[in-house]
């Protein structure tokens, strides 16, 4: 197993990408990488976490992110408790911060923790007791760090860790996304100077988070010489307020097709973080193509919470 | 451990009974049999799936068909993942071929599929990429299979294995049960010869449905010489469509009840998928009585799924 | 391992703390305590109940306390099935004993039931097939068991086991709580002589319920020398009920703040069966506090929920 990671200050959550560092991030990336043959099934690092508790903490629901930390506890033995918000006392009227305390209380020391606000997370992990590691499973449009992680990963894995010499293009709902957040900082933590970001204008995020990207609204343009395209899930909601005319135009402007595919640098791979609207973001003959990569980011998914678990509970 | 079901083609997927021959069904009983002592707890066979996974992809829900599952898989020692798509993605808009791919793509290898469209089950094992198993644990009206094997363990266990001599009377809700085709398609490649299917004219399949059996409308007239009575659940809504006037009415109808368990041949057992409305299409006296193998039924359900797993995952 | 439970007789069920006896839950409070280090991880109990199968079997939804026996079950090496009643086929008719016995059949040896009518667990008890082993998470407003014991062990870790020295004061909706009733049962089968319930007079149990008790509506004047002051949770519905007027007059009568706490004997400790609605029953100051037991209310749930499984089980 690496020890790569070893090398660098055990983190006491994870929250964000931001600031992280590439030497850290690299480092978590080999771990992770160490961890794909374990990472679908086997028996082999059973004894890692035995012993020890991570709670799913869900605030809202999701529940293939939930499926995925499940199997990377389960595959480091840890024992595993869904705790799913809606269901529970909170409803009843109970603080988050008494929820984490309680199940703290009950020997439960990684939270995966999703929650619909920006920074819940981080705040709930400010006010845990030492001990208590909190893995942000998605906050509002802020974060997303282990889908970042991921996204890094496949990356590398397809165009090496040289990020200095690829082009990467982000198409989408980018103003809504905590997944294209947490690319953002991915990136640029490891040194990718060839940022671009493509949405149309009620899905731009404000200029300030722009910074150091190229950005605009006509995707054919934007194109050219790219390695990565991350296309983003449409929520339908934006079509209800009006950012979006319909999916039908979303597609005809935005939507990742082969032809606009060829466009792009010849062996460029597509990335989507799932669940993917075909026909709507990206379409099928894409998704399903040579060039995607989007079920290696599934597998990758795995591989990533199991290092980032270990890592935070110094297993 | 058995290993007849070795002698037989190993399946990629169990979707139905129709036409997988009586030798792989004997074999697939056997199976179950020899499972039978461990079935109910123990930790004789955890390294049997030690490290594969198992998911209940549930499009529909049944907390008691997912529970046996989950029980099978854990006697083994696989990693169980419970997928409720009333709860996922899916109601973003994503498609159940999406869902399977990703679950695939995490390391699960083979899946429990209940869905409430009939072939839907089907045509997802047609679309999956190799090495993945799809167990139909129920579609629609047409298919049950583990239901179906479980329901001929507990006649073998009771009346042996010589089905030609048999009589089997399936009473209630036929047209509407994938219980009552999956006993069908088992009963008849068993050789079974004496087929009866009795329900009112509202509930009673399609005649091409009945093919070799004999069927009617009066239940009493029907009983003699019966080795088995298998009673189907009554859904409400066929009351509300009209089709059964009242439950008191259809109790009085085609309830079975002492009197008309006494017009059955001595001996005779009694079925029902559960779970029972008691009152309706059974009396208590019967549902709790001697001649009651409800229970069998139940404990061989975990057996048969231990099988059906252990066969398709070829462990 | 501690052997004075192996001294009083085995129970078959756990429904109440009600003519226990105090051999017997002083012998049930000591396996729990020898059982506190393995409570909150480890694998060193793994093969206690091993192949051995406990039900979360919940009529009326608890995610707190479904995660506290679900924790106490895997620390000592039990399969688990979480069975949510609400999903299940019970909102298609089925009887509660039906489920019961349907899950025993699957194997499954111990049921933590949790129902919201008085007396329901005790008369699935009562039905349930010698070999079935219930142990009640709550019914309706009469007993808690668990709850029960896990606050006396907090006492008796901090006020040592000579309850007949201790005065307790009950604050709050004590005629709704099934944990006030189970902490009444409970104190007086340890001997305790000074027991006091204050509650305002809606929310006062009726009188023969409070026989050796004192009783009040006068918060600060039930105050002095008390050692141990237990709040309970206030339920909105009391409000709506008109019994309580509001939150706010409800903190100013009986909450427990700083200044309350300070009329109690020095070194009184603090409980709550959680969750806290804070400001409403109970001040943060003091929630928080040093003299605050609730998170050891909460460790110590798990230990003693372990006790009584193995306790039950026989293992």
């Amino acid at each position: 197993m690496p020890t790569a990671i070893a090398s660098v200050e055990r983190l006491p959550h994870l929250l964000t990408l931001d600031g992280l560092g590439g030497d850290r991030i690299h480092a978590l990336l080999d771990a992770a990488e160490a961890l794909r043959p374990h990472a679908l099934g086997g028996t082999g690092l059973r004894q890692v976490l035995a012993g020890r508790t991570v709670c799913n903490l869900f605030f809202e629901s999701s529940t293939r992110t939930r499926s995925s930390f499940q199997l990377a506890a389960q595959r480091l033995g840890a024992d595993l408790l869904n705790f799913d918000v809606a269901a529970s006392s909170l409803s009843k009227g109970e603080s988050a911060l008494d929820t984490l305390r309680s199940l703290r209380a009950m020997g439960v020391e990684a939270f995966v923790v999703r929650h619909a606000e920006d920074g819940a997370v981080a705040a709930l992990a400010a006010a845990a007791e030492p001990g208590t590691a909190l893995l942000n499973a998605g906050d509002g449009r802020s974060n997303h760090p282990t889908q970042g992680l991921l996204d890094l990963l496949t990356i590398r894995q397809h165009k090496g860790g040289d990020f200095s010499r690829l082009a990467v293009l982000i198409v989408g709902d980018v103003r809504h996304s905590r997944v294209a957040r947490s690319a953002l900082h991915g990136l640029r933590q490891l040194g990718c100077r060839d940022i671009r970001v493509c949405a149309p204008v009620g899905l731009m995020p404000d200029a300030a988070e722009l910074a150091g990207c190229s950005h605009g609204t006509a995707l054919d343009a934007m194109l050219e010489g790219v390695d990565v395209l991350m296309a983003l899930r449409l929520q339908r909601e934006r079509m209800e307020e009006g950012r979006v005319p319909s999916a039908a135009a979303y597609f005809n402007d935005y939507g990742l097709d082969e032809r606009r595919l060829a466009l792009a640098r010849p062996g460029a791979i597509v990335l989507h973080p799932g669940p993917m609207n075909r026909g709507v973001e990206i379409a099928s003959a894409v998704a399903d193509g040579p060039q995607s990569a989007v079920l290696d980011q599934v597998a990758n998914g795995v591989a990533v919470r199991m290092a980032v678990l270990r890592h935070l509970l110094g297993a």
